[in-house]
């Protein structure tokens, strides 16, 4: 017998390549293609190194007092990680503790098996229909909570807030967490069921529409109960996960919402020109309401888009999984990425 | 039913208060009393935001390369994470699943048994003797993991690496994890026996020694197979831990040993000057080999001294617990302030 026998054995996530020259053009993380708010920089530059020498606010509460305020919830209904990526690992640990599935659409963010592996948690994947869609009935049936991006990635699809709602009616013995990491970019997020529904949490990210990826900022809004919750679990593995110069620069993001909103507005504008391109040089998708479009070909085939694309040092991303092996995730950069995007898929095409 | 019934409900640990005024004497949670070194302000104030839009370095190279040199191991064999608690926490969650008992003093770090809980990690808390200090023999039990705290904390006591390796010997079949989260301040690392001994693996903290209790860095060093496998969990838990911003400033910190050294010195220097000083007014310590000491009055109580010490703004630890409760745990500040400590002692006890 060895030390080895006592080891926990998983198949980790693989997040999208970092590529590490800089001559990318990185589509292939969903990342934003313009800096934060102005005022993130700055705080970063008044940092005052002294204080780092303290534990930072267990509480997050500069971050957690600025997203009440935009969000008009109580700080109590707050929980902010290192991602959203922490986030729903802690929600998966805390609020997943039952013998019955968990459940989620088979084509979603691949993190959600992984975490259920992980921590021991049954769970189920349901199929999504040939368009992608989830059928709200599926979810009419005994389980141990229900995870639901919205809108869904690797797809884009978004769900009508009345079917999310119809999930919730039929479930309140669940838990029910929508994850809305995508839903600036034109979707209409699940808040307003807050008041209604004790058993919703609503999941999002400093990492796309605030373009801070490299902060590590995600939050949960939901009841005060349920915050409670999982803030007892967090303060059962790390009690301070948010470091003093995120917390300086994290709230920074929120307050300016003209920023917010300027950019945001970019990538919508660019997304809409780029669906528009795609679809012209034969390229079919969902009707996206992310900052990527998940596309396929009529003729050729993703793998072999996604290999030159690459040779042309243009990152997209294609997941090697069944139902959706012939589609590329391409996300919008600036308009003179898309651009380029748009003329090597030209070349390559030979349109 | 309700959805609370699925809910994981636990006994969060409960970290050592922060006081939000500015005129309070922090000694309470062994908190460095200097500026981390000067190349950490430098580089927080050249940060470039516009990189905070990327995801950050999932493999934390800069830091891990930085410790690498630093420790002489290779990059393989160093695991980064979100403070020592981020990582101790991946440890139990990899390393102890087993259905033996994971072995720990009953007098130590209290997040220990936090963690052991919260995973369904079955343990045994093995007394230290009457002098806080581990007999070795405890340790020659069939165990599922040993982790050892040396110096140990709340104690400050320090045990000698032969007994470490001796408990090494012992136990072939399991992970030893040695916590040195204090071990700058005197003590002797564990570190050599690394080349003998694969099931061994040291942690240790930028939060103590490196000033940084802020950045949230803590750090494992390992066989190159233990920390894979750790490496495999936290990918399956969060793919980016470590910001951006962090990333740029921890390396900084281990880059300037001479200054490190100069602040620890200096630590030490304050240390061994409040022993002396603390002996005099009656209080009795084990001799302590970390930033804090862990004394005992002859005739007052802790928790009055504790109370006492408040109400003037020095802010000590005081853990109401089973043989420790007429103790107080008593972090190494500057000599201004230990020179202030004691004085209100003196008050205090009227000499």
């Amino acid at each position: 017998m060895s030390w080895e026998e006592n080891v926990r054995r998983v198949e980790p996530y693989v997040p999208g390549e970092q590529p590490k020259c800089d001559n990318v053009i990185k589509l292939n993380t969903n990342e934003c293609p313009y800096p934060p708010a102005p005022g993130v920089e700055a705080a970063a530059h008044k940092l005052v190194a002294d204080r780092l020498r303290l534990y930072p606010d267990t509480d997050a509460t500069k971050i957690v007092d600025a997203l009440a305020t935009y969000y008009k919830v109580k700080p109590e209904q707050v929980f902010v990680g290192v991602g959203s990526d922490d986030v729903l690992s802690m929600v998966f640990l805390t609020l997943f503790h039952s013998d019955k599935p968990v459940l989620f659409p088979d084509i979603t963010y691949s993190f959600y098996d992984v975490w259920a592996k992980l921590y021991d948690i049954p769970y189920e994947c349901i199929l999504l229909d040939e368009d992608f869609c989830i059928r709200k009935e599926d979810y009419y049936r005994p389980n141990g909570g229900i995870v639901i991006a919205n809108p869904n990635a690797p797809t884009g699809v978004f769900m009508p807030l009345s079917e999310i709602e119809d999930i919730l009616q039929h479930n309140p013995e669940s838990v029910v967490v929508v994850d809305e990491a995508y839903v600036d970019f034109g979707a209409t997020s699940a808040l307003p069921l807050l008041e209604k529904y004790e058993n919703l949490l609503i999941v999002q990210t400093f990492s796309k529409s605030r373009a801070m990826a490299g902060a590590r900022i995600g939050f949960a809004i939901g009841s005060e109960k349920m915050i409670r919750y999982i803030n007892d679990v967090k303060f059962s593995v790390n009690s301070y996960t948010m470091s003093f110069p995120v917390q300086e620069i994290g709230a920074e993001a929120v307050k300016d919402d003209a920023y917010f909103r300027e950019i945001v507005d970019k990538m919508i504008r660019t997304r809409e020109w780029t669906k528009e391109e795609l679809s012209k040089l034969g390229f079919t998708f969902p009707d996206s309401y992310t900052n990527f479009i998940f596309a396929t070909h009529r003729t050729e085939r993703a793998e072999d888009i996604f290999s030159y694309l690459k040779s042309k040092n243009i990152y997209v991303r294609h997941f090697k999984k069944p139902r959706i092996d012939n589609y590329l995730r391409i996300s919008i950069g600036t308009d003179e990425q898309m651009q380029i995007l748009i003329d090597t898929l030209k070349e390559y095409l030979k349109c």
